[in-house]
């Protein structure tokens, strides 16, 4: 019984490999960088792209907004007048929980991929089965917010060693916390030593310009019109 | 395809109900209450424990702490003298997002029943999965922070639907915050009318009062000896 399970489980991953490849040669046809953002529920994605997707200079960004149900998020950040398509997760694989590489591949179509050089895909609220599912993105970017508390890299490891950016979010906070930042940076080093992390605040704003300027050189990078 | 992966779907919840309702009967036979506490992570459901375990005067209680990996939390509730078992969710189907029946049931002869009359299980920190898993349970409680912000029960209704009572926590950063509690309590209801809520700070004590005075009349209520 147990083996049967491991080997549903393996079968379900090799085939979302081979969406999100397939993917990956879509996103690099169209020219387009592609981050795949993810965090605990409530720790900020959203104001934190509402806060850059204004002010990439020449960088044409679109966003795929991932959601169990509801488009709270994508109402958003369509009002800022960007290209949003929205994905409710009911009909995946193992409920709902994370966006995988077939929910993705079904929202393409819907996205003007010739005419941008970024897409975000701001995954389901959750540190643990988002990790576990590449989409076919470039970059993993993960927000970790200071109420969370510091224990958090030791307790989701996969999610923050899978990263290339942590974003330590809600640092507005710190003097109302019994929070120990450098503990927090230290548990991050632990389990993805050397990773870049940033401290900002979507609400005062602090940091916000190095996100944005993160996000720049990752299409730079990339090779991509800039 | 897709056929085929709902059966899949339909086939583990079946068998998770299953060993769900085993659980259950040796809970009964042990005379024990037991509460399943889900939340977010980071919420407090440590904390909001650390802060009642010694103090719901007859109540035996113990706790089976669910985590991806390690025992931080188990060694901070060990550390009160609560017989606590951990139970580290890498083996379990899908990953390890959740506690399932069976993680729970092979757990259960770890813990010394016939002296407990409440076990509290401390899920995953994940608002999505761990809804889904019926583990033999007699009341579900759930714990939303105020920084996670105002749309939570909008975002993941099934798991504001399927408990019993949620928990506002950290209600002591409200002046800091830009926080709708009215539009929060309001959310909650459109999704499960009336369902009881507490407003509590584990950091300041504000509503723990209420919070161990729910546990045992729980407890009263399943008619175990208190």
């Amino acid at each position: 019984m147990h083996r049967t399970k491991i080997k549903i489980v393996e079968d379900a991953f090799d085939a979302n490999n081979t969406i999100a490849r397939a993917n990956r040669e879509d996103f690099d046809r169209g020219g387009v960088t592609v981050v795949n953002m993810m965090s605990a529920p409530g720790a900020g994605k959203t104001t934190l792209l509402e806060r850059v997707v204004k002010d990439l200079g020449d960088v044409r960004v679109g966003v795929l907004e991932g959601d169990i149900q509801g488009s709270l998020d994508a109402d958003r950040l369509a009002s800022l007048h960007v290209p949003v398509t929205q994905i409710n997760t009911d009909p995946g694989f193992g409920g709902e929980c994370h966006l995988d590489a077939n929910m993705v591949r079904s929202a393409i179509p819907s996205l003007p991929l010739d005419d941008l050089d970024l897409v975000v895909i701001e995954n389901v609220g959750n540190l643990v089965c988002p990790a576990e599912f590449k989409v076919g993105e470039d970059s993993r970017v993960m927000v970790t917010s200071v109420t969370e508390g510091e224990d958090k890299p030791l307790k989701y490891p996969l999610m923050f060693r899978t990263c290339e950016l942590v974003l330590v979010n809600k640092v507005d906070l710190l003097p109302h916390l019994d929070f120990d930042l450098e503990r927090l940076l230290h548990n991050i080093d632990k389990v993805n030593p050397g990773v870049e992390r940033m401290l900002v605040s979507a609400r005062t704003g602090e940091g916000i310009e190095a996100w944005r300027d993160w996000l720049t050189r990752v299409v730079a990078r990339a090779g991509a019109p800039v």
